[in-house]
């Protein structure tokens, strides 16, 4: 007998039908003589109708009622779920996130959990119940209703798993787990069976939305083990936990991720003194503008080069403030490209194996492509270059690094 | 400065535009100084599309899983009220009904208010807020949400109300106040400047279904002055408080109430032993089908003819139970008849008035319409009569109590 925390996202409870499938699911589990802790979000759909209802009557309405006004979406699916099990002969009791109840610090919708009481829960599954619990959603000290923000019930399943002690917590999504690299670009990309919370962590950031980065930082804090898998098929998906040194051929590189939702600035001929990377990213920063990657290279007169990447959003806003920058510190000019992609070999067996980083350079050089910046980390190799070369690169990298699918 | 409770029903929050013109009822109550405590209903439809989506799962939900669902429906409404007064720039908080908290029972869908703590309200109200509150629901001592039944926005209100020790109870309808008689039916009806607890609760249980009468109860017993008003129209609306000795003239009939949902049925023939009653509406209780009106005559031969009525919607069913009664304890026969309307005036003054009861039937003769059934109580006279003399006799006792409007 396990105890599991399973948690559907919204497409997973979307219909009525998709709900009764969810039970179904559920059920199957508890016959196995498995104990299961539900947790849901709002119906697809719901929640953008109800934004749509706020920013009917205020633009940008208070963050307080806007959490009493969308935690109802997660609401309606624990009762409509329990119904369902409750059809299917399996006993069943809801809670919102204030009944459990999760008690969160006061930043309405991004408030962050700091303790849950675990008490009905256990005493419901020692019942033989399965307990529903609506995700992204808790409650202050004060009794205000929060949400956790965006991708929050992920991380309500997380951290209920860490509180009840869960063998696992199952994430079922659209997908049936977390692949080597996304395979609309490479159609021989891979399901890993399993992958670290290092790893998990640079893919998601990378672009990999299979899970939010919040939940997965906090699934690696707490040791709990998640897996990703699908609502719809059958299916093992991938297990993220942290690395077992018992593997022998530990792969060197897990996946392939990229993101083209960046643009690339440059501010050339900067004076090289002390203080000149603030002094161009703080004005950035006062803007609320996120920066990714940074690199700063020496030149020869003196003067240094200094360029990074921003949300493609941002771009136009942040090239706007390096002109003036650009002026006052008495750099030469600031040039910019939006055309770009950064795409990323991760992998937590590069920590102990060299060379890793001169078979990426080498393949993309072999390819013929043109490499705009390097950033590095432990565990992860990034790089720019161009947007056309997106396909190219990842397909030549998985093919390099061994990822494609073994023949059948 | 007065404190009032108003509250809003489905209708008058039923689209966003009808929220943005409550929260400009309430800011014009705040312009003159006064604090405002809102009760506010479901969005009209939304409760129905609630029930419906449950529906589908099970025919049969749960009621504390009902509770959970339906009550998210005030929710949105709390919330998106508080979006629309604070566009207008008036400070306001909303609360859900656990959060106020209303204490209730355990009775999931139809649980009764037990408890209000009122200290946050009062707080709120100092610091210059409005305070939305959802209605319909609360929560019992061990956290669960429960609702209070159909019609429990008017509850909520009343007991915040007394809770609050507010000045008034507005409830904001779709009429404007408590008309003498169904204006339907007689045109000449004229709006009541003031009608007390006693008489609304004859008005309402016969069929003037202006307020929930488990509310006007309620306001009686704390004694919470309350006024009927519209949502859509400037006017004074109907104040509904406790008689004033005061007034000299006081009408001595204020309102003819009508209810076209019953059925009679007779048992002719009845032994006339103790216990007739009994035997006879024993088998109708214990099926739940509730009884209103009840006659019994004695014949001249030692047995009695007993008829009451009962809902239409229980009449075939009441019916069947009462052949097998009939046969069971040697009556003669059992007749019904479900083509009748029964026909009440209402009003405190009659109490200290001989002479009401024969000009009402007085009035009836002479327009030759024959009595079924006759019943009173301190404040009301029922007759039943087929139901297509609802309209002449309506329209006769109108005018023959001086209710008519005066002529202009």
């Amino acid at each position: 007998m396990a105890l599991y925390v399973y948690k559907f996202g919204g497409t997973s409870v979307g219909s009525v039908e998709r709900i009764k499938a969810v039970a179904e699911k559920i059920k199957k589990a508890r016959d196995q003589g498995d104990q299961v802790v539900a947790v849901v979000s709002a119906m697809s759909g719901e929640t953008n109708r109800l934004v749509a209802l706020a920013k009917e009557i205020q633009t940008q309405p208070t963050e307080r009622e806007m959490d009493v006004l969308l935690s109802t979406g997660e609401q309606v699916t624990i009762s409509l779920l329990c119904m369902a099990l409750h059809e299917l002969g399996c006993s069943a009791c809801s809670y919102t996130g204030a009944q459990v109840r999760i008690l969160t610090d006061s930043s309405h919708t991004k408030a962050r959990i700091q303790e849950i009481d675990d008490r009905k829960i256990h005493a419901d599954l020692k019942s033989g119940r399965v307990v529903v619990v609506a995700g992204f959603q808790g409650v202050d000290e004060h009794g205000n209703i929060t949400t956790l923000g965006r991708g929050g019930s992920d991380t309500t399943a997380v951290a209920l798993a860490a509180a009840v002690k869960a063998d696992e917590c199952h994430i079922y999504t659209d997908v049936d787990g977390v692949y080597t690299t996304d395979p609309r670009v490479e159609p021989k990309a891979r399901r890993l069976d399993k992958i670290t919370f290092e790893e998990m962590l640079e893919m998601a950031s990378l672009g990999s939305k299979v899970l939010q980065i919040r939940s997965v930082e906090f699934a690696g804090k707490y040791n709990v083990a998640l897996r990703v898998l699908s609502s719809f098929e059958e299916g093992p998906g991938t297990l993220i936990s942290y690395d077992e040194e018992s593997e022998m051929e530990k792969a060197l590189v897990s996946g392939i991720a990229f993101n083209k939702d960046e643009a690339k600035l440059t501010v050339t001929g900067v004076p090289d003194l002390p203080g000149v990377a603030s002094k161009i990213l703080g004005p950035i920063a006062d803007q609320n503008i996120e920066v990714d990657m940074i690199v700063q290279n020496i030149a020869e007169d003196a003067t240094t080069d200094f360029t990074f990447t921003v949300h493609r959003n941002d771009y136009l806003r942040a090239m706007a403030i390096l002109e003036k920058v650009c002026s006052d510190m008495g750099a030469r000019r600031v040039t910019g490209d939006d055309n770009i992609v950064k795409v990323s070999i991760v992998g937590v067996g590069m920590r102990s194996h060299a060379g890793i980083a001169s078979t990426m350079f080498k393949t993309l050089a072999e390819e013929g492509i043109n490499i705009r910046m390097i950033s590095t980390s432990e565990i992860k190799i990034s790089v720019v270059v161009d947007e056309k070369y997106l396909e190219l690169a990842v397909r030549s990298l998985h093919k390099a690094f061994g990822l494609d699918k073994k023949e059948q």
